[in-house]
């Protein structure tokens, strides 16, 4: 196996992790002996669980010896619930660490440094642009302190989440509602606004296939009712998950006495909230999308029209054309008899 | 070749002829031989021109006796601008005729009756569904009486055609809007309400690349004018391709003082019109999908959000979920940055 190919074995290893991993980053590592023979495999799978490192170098044994150590984040330099990885791997006689992404946090960084003080040779940014589009939550949380977001909806063809009645059940297919439940597992937090929670009383759990029973880990459901509205009987408060009521007396008012959604995301990061879903209503959409908080659409569309009727999102602080948040499409694919349309934010160009 | 693989081969002959061969079907024709070798082609261009069988029979000569002959439509059996095919057939001796789709049209149909009693071996039927879809718009034409009429939009994900200050230059990308001008090559003819006339002055031609020359070919441009309010200066109006003004004085007034649709596309059925496209405005559109008259949908779709702006349709007739006009996806192809969305209308369960 050459090393790029070991690359993208140790990023695919790494997507394994999505969904559990979180607080921490998703890591895979192949390990490769001289004779370019994998040798060990791993990655991190839970937070507390052992690192992707340690887990292949367990697999190598005498084998690490002088052997080439492939990771998709730099290897890190601090004793959390597990000791360092670097010197685990100058322990093990690993003669080179191949990495593709550097780790952006001042806590884990550094590992590349001490590997190379101890002899050890390090090739960085292997696969950079692959290996971060695979930790892409973790590594926008760590850069702008807060969770990554994404924005589902589910709309027809003319973007209309709801007939001029308010009547929706349902606009999209059984297929359709559960990729989204797939979708939300691999979320930290789930968001909804005070609107929704009133007018259509949802769980926001993860469910599983095909009985429809709750998955283990559930995301953190979190309700953004300014005023402290949520009814004590809401369904969103039941067991099934834990719960946070997001409310101006906890986290203060923006000028328009409503919460300040930077202050918002800064609390659920300090959660250990790494990613997000934003789920409804469109005027909490468009509040997000106003100030740039979305890092991603994930649009569930039905081809059907309706002509009227609520619309998905509302007052995104669009005017003119010119002023359109645009995003570029990364995935589409059918759902069924519909379609799901991914959509990253398009960096702004300077 | 097998007799299905000459009716694929026949069918993809066929679709050679869509844009031109109208108000015709499209036909394709494939000759085999006692031995399956390909003896003769041929597919139908121009309406006027030869018949895909004349133009393989031609082909075939002598070796279409005692040969296979595999058409995507039953042979005509009358003398319009060409002779009746069913005799052209016999007369070069084919032993065989099998046939994808039958004629629909009184004063076509009847090939087969005359082939079978002519000593022929007539099999119908084969392939007949993708025969069908690739033949959609003159059958349907022809069953209904009116244009196959496709609605064509530019939206965003959530559906808007233009930002709050009506701003839409360009709302997608310079690939889309050439796939626009490929869109109508394929039609008879261009539909577009007077709301659009007057406020985008659209000249609503076929342009080609890479200059933007007009087709030589150009689709009828049709403004719905109930009150005859174009203006003389309309680039609609001007000498780049034919133009009809609609209007209520020409074909009479619905009870809302507007055109009856159902009238306008029997108008254009009379003319020879066998496929539209229908370009704007929302309301228009909104119209055409409450009268049941919109037989596809080819969406093109920027990932931009606009969370305000006028729809791309409005007032379809529609005021609970479950009125929803449902459409079947049948394509889905990435243009430049942008989405293209093709559906077909489903068919109504009884």
């Amino acid at each position: 196996m050459t090393e790029d190919e070991a690359m993208r074995r140790a990023i695919a290893l790494a997507a394994r992790g999505l969904g559990t991993a979180s607080p921490n980053p998703v890591v895979g590592c192949v390990i490769l002996d001289p004779a370019g023979e994998v040798v060990g495999e791993g990655f991190h799978a839970y937070a507390g669980g052992p690192h992707a490192e340690i887990v292949a170098l367990g697999q190598a044994g005498d084998r690490a010896r002088g052997a080439t150590a492939v990771t998709t984040l730099e290897p890190c330099n601090h004793v959390g619930r597990t000791g360092p990885c670097s010197r685990a791997l100058i322990e093990a006689g690993v003669a080179r660490v191949i990495v593709a992404v550097d780790d952006p946090t001042t806590e884990a960084a550094g590992g590349t440094e001490v590997l190379r003080a101890a002899g050890v040779e390090v090739e960085a940014g292997v696969l950079r642009a692959e290996a971060t589009a695979g930790n892409i939550a973790w590594l926008t949380a760590m850069r702008r302190g807060r969770p990554y977001l994404t924005w589902k909806y589910a709309a027809t063809l003319d973007g209309r989440s709801a007939a001029p009645d308010r009547t929706s059940r349902w606009i999209t297919s059984a297929q359709a509602r559960q990729d989204v439940h797939e979708l939300r597992g691999t979320v930290d937090g789930i968001i909804a606004g005070i609107g929704t929670v009133l007018a259509d009383d949802p769980q926001l759990t993860v469910r599983r296939p095909p009985d429809g029973r709750l998955a283990v880990k559930q995301p953190l459901r979190v309700v953004v009712d300014s005023h402290a509205r949520t009814p004590q009987q809401a369904r969103v408060r039941d067991t099934a998950a834990p719960t946070w009521i997001a409310t101006t007396a906890e986290l203060g008012a923006a000028a328009d006495g409503r919460i300040d959604l930077h202050e918002l995301l800064a609390a659920l990061h300090a959660r250990g909230i790494r990613s997000a879903l934003l789920e409804g209503g469109p005027t909490l959409a468009g509040a997000f999308l106003a100030a740039g908080l979305v890092d991603r659409v994930v649009g569930y569309v039905a081809p059907k029209l309706l002509g009227a009727g609520p619309t998905a999102v509302l007052d995104a602080g669009v005017t003119t054309i010119a002023e359109a948040i645009e995003f570029d499409l990364t995935d589409v694919t059918q759902i069924g008899p519909d379609l799901r349309l991914t959509a990253s934010l398009r960096p702004k160009e300077n």
